[in-house]
C-alpha cells in the first residue's frame, strides 16, 4: 500500500478505515450474502444504513426537534435550483451574498430561473467579494438586505478562493440558507440559526453521488409544489429520501464516515485538529516572508482549503511536480485564483500537513 | 463467502468478478496511492474511466455516429421531467404509451409540467394497457399517436408488471424516446431507431447513483435552453457530464460491467443467455397445471421480470420464507401486482434460474 497525502478540493480523501469497512463488506454486506450495492433500497437492511446515517447526523449537529435530513441525488448543482423552485414564489425576492464561485453560480440559477421560466421571483446581489477576486468574506455593514427576502442565501466555505466565514452572520430574524458543501461537518455550528442548509457529500462526508439537505420542516410545509417532481422538498420529506432509487452505496459510505467522525469526537474535536492542520500550513506561508503568498485575506482564511501563489508560475509547476513526488498530491489551484490549493478536509491525516509544510520549507531553500 | 441467488429487481445483482476487482483497487486504483472515489473527477485517470465507459458503450450498442452517452446524476425520475422540460416546447405535444408504473409516473411529470409550469406543451396518453393491470404491450393498432409528436415515449421493459416490448414499435419516422432503464444492455437493439434512451444503471449496468442517457447530437441542438440548469442536457454534453462532479464511483462500477459485458460475448451473447434464463421459470410456471399463473400475457413476457401468484396469499408468503431459506431472495413481488417477481437481470447466473425452477417444482409438490 502507498497511500499518498491527498490535498485534492473534491472529491477528496476519506479515512482510511472507512475505505477499508467497505472494502472487507463489499461482496457480502454483515452475512446477508450479497453487497450493499445490490441490495433493494426497501430491504430492511438498507433502511437500516440510511436511518442510522440521519440520527447520527442529527447527533452530530445536536440537532433541534423539527429539522429532516434529506440524501439526495444530482449534487449541489440541482440544490441550486430547487432552492428557488421551492422558496422564491414569483411575488417575492431573495437575496445572495456571493464569496465566491459556486455562490456566484446559485445566485446566476436564481436569476436565469426568474428570468426565463417565471417560476421564481427576484433574486439580489446582498453583497460580491467580486472586485478583489473573492479575498474575503463581506463584513455584515457591507452586506445590504431587502426588507422581507423570503431566504438570505450564503455559501459557507469558498472551495475555489480559500475563504470562509469566520462565524454565522448576524442577520436578525431573516430566514438564512447556506450551501455548506466544502465545510459541512468539520466544526460545530447552530442549526437553528438555519432554515435550510445542504453539502455536496464529496468533501467532508463521503464520496460524489449524494447531496444532504437539512431543513426545518415549517419550510417544506411552505414550499411551492408546482415545480418539477424531484425538486420538491415536500415529495422527498414525504417519501424519506426514497421516492425513487437513492444512490444507495454513497449513503452507506456517508454513514461509515459519520461512525468514524463520532468515534473521532465529533464536530468540536474535528474542529481543533482542522485549526491545528490548517494552521500549520498557514504558519509556512506567514514565515516565508513573501515567497509563498496567501490569497485570502488573514481574516477570512478558510481551515479547509488553502490557496496560496509562488513567486512566477514557473516555480508554481514545479512546486506541483516535486510535491507530487513527494507524495503530496491534488496541489494544483483551480484557475480561478491559479497556484497552490491545499484542501485539508476531516479525513486528511496533520501528518499530511505537516509533510506540506516542511516540503514548503525545503522548497523555498532550494529555489528561493 | 456465502453469496445468495439475489432476484432483486433493482437495485440488483452485479458480476462477482466486478465487485472483487472493485474490493481489490478500493483503497489504491491503479497503484495511484488513492482510492477512485476520492479522486477529482478533473484527474486523468478518472477522466479515463469515464472515456472508457462512454468508448464501451457505444460499442457494445453498435452506436452509429453522431450519437452523445451522457452520465448522469438524479435517477431516471430527474429524466421523466428533463425529457419534456427539453423537447416538449409550449406550444408542441408528445405521446406517451403507458405501459406500466413508470411509464405512468413518466406521463405525469409532463402532465404536471404543463399543467403548472407552462414550460411544456400537452402529453398525450397514446394507449394504455391500465384496464387489465398492465398484463400486456399494446398492439400497434392500439396506439393513437398525434399527427406531429415532438416525441413518442415508450418504457422497453416494465418491471412492476413483468411485461417488455417484443421488438421495437413501428412508428414509422416518428422521434422515438425510450426509457430503458430495466432492459438496457440485456439485448441487440437498433440505436438508431431511437433519437433519445434513458437508464437507471441500478438493473444491468451498475450500481444506482447514475443514469445513462444516449441522444442524436442534433436533438441537443433543438433542447429547450430556458430550464433549469441542472435538467439540461445541452449544459451536460457541452460539458462531457462533468459541468458538476458526477456521481463517480457509480460510472466507474459502470464501467467494470461494461467491460464484463464485452468480455462475456457483448448483447447478443447476453440475449442468448436471458433468454435461456427466463425461459427455465416461464416454463416452470407453464408445466405447473396453473399452480403458478404467470401475470403478463404470453406475447409480452419479460425476459427481465417473471411475475406470478400463486393459488393464495398465504401460499405466496410461504413460497418467500422458503426460497429465502434455501438462498434465493428478492422474490416477493411489488405490491401493484403483488405475489412473486423473479428479476433476472444479465449479472444473474444461470443456476440461480435452475435453482429457482427447481425450487419451484418442490415447493408445488409439498404445497399442490
Amino acid at each position: 500500500m502507498g497511500r499518498v497525502h491527498n490535498f485534492s478540493a473534491g472529491p477528496a480523501v476519506l479515512p482510511v478505515s472507512v475505505l477499508e469497512e467497505a472494502q472487507k463488506e463489499l461482496l457480502d454486506y454483515k452475512g446477508v450474502g450479497m453487497s450493499i450495492m445490490e441490495m433493494s433500497h426497501r430491504s430492511q437492511e438498507y433502511e437500516a444504513v440510511q436511518f442510522e446515517a440521519e440520527s447520527l447526523l442529527k447527533e452530530l449537529l445536536s440537532a433541534p426537534n423539527g429539522y429532516r435530513v434529506l440524501f439526495l441525488g444530482g449534487g449541489a448543482h440541482t440544490q441550486f435550483a430547487a432552492v428557488p423552485l421551492n422558496f422564491l414564489f414569483p411575488d417575492a425576492e431573495a437575496d445572495y451574498v456571493i464569496t465566491g464561485g459556486w455562490a456566484e453560480r446559485a445566485y446566476e440559477e436564481a436569476l436565469k430561473l426568474h428570468a426565463v421560466t417565471k417560476l421564481c421571483g427576484k433574486a439580489n446581489m446582498a453583497s460580491s467579494s467580486k472586485a478583489t477576486n473573492f479575498d474575503r468574506i463581506p463584513t455584515r455593514s457591507e452586506i445590504k438586505l431587502s426588507p422581507n427576502p423570503a431566504y438570505v442565501h450564503i455559501t459557507s466555505n469558498n472551495t475555489l478562493y480559500g475563504t470562509q466565514w469566520p462565524a454565522r452572520p448576524d442577520f436578525g430574524k431573516k430566514t438564512l440558507f447556506a450551501d455548506m458543501s466544502s465545510d459541512f461537518l468539520s466544526r460545530p455550528f447552530d442549526l437553528s440559526q438555519f432554515a435550510l442548509i445542504y453539502a455536496g457529500a464529496q468533501k467532508n462526508c463521503g464520496p460524489a453521488g449524494v447531496t444532504i439537505v437539512v431543513l426545518r420542516e415549517d419550510m417544506i410545509e411552505k414550499a411551492n409544489k408546482n415545480i418539477p417532481t424531484m425538486l420538491s422538498y415536500g415529495i422527498h420529506a414525504k417519501n424519506n429520501s426514497r421516492y425513487n432509487t437513492p444512490p444507495v452505496f454513497s449513503i452507506y459510505m456517508v454513514s461509515l464516515v459519520l461512525n468514524w467522525l463520532k468515534n473521532k469526537g465529533g464536530l468540536a474535536a474535528m474542529k481543533k485538529i482542522n485549526v491545528e492542520k490548517a494552521g500549520c500550513v498557514y504558519e509556512a506561508i506567514d514565515n516565508s516572508g513573501g515567497f509563498y503568498q496567501g490569497h485570502a485575506r488573514k481574516d477570512s482564511r478558510s481551515m479547509m482549503n488553502i490557496t496560496f501563489r509562488l513567486p512566477t508560475e514557473e516555480l508554481e509547476n514545479k512546486f506541483v511536480d516535486e510535491a507530487r513526488k513527494s507524495g503530496l498530491v491534488g496541489l494544483k489551484g483551480h484557475r480561478s485564483v491559479g497556484g497552490i490549493r491545499a484542501s485539508t478536509y476531516n479525513a486528511l491525516p496533520i501528518q499530511a500537513c505537516r509533510d506540506l509544510a516542511s516540503f514548503m520549507g525545503d522548497f523555498q531553500k532550494n529555489n528561493g
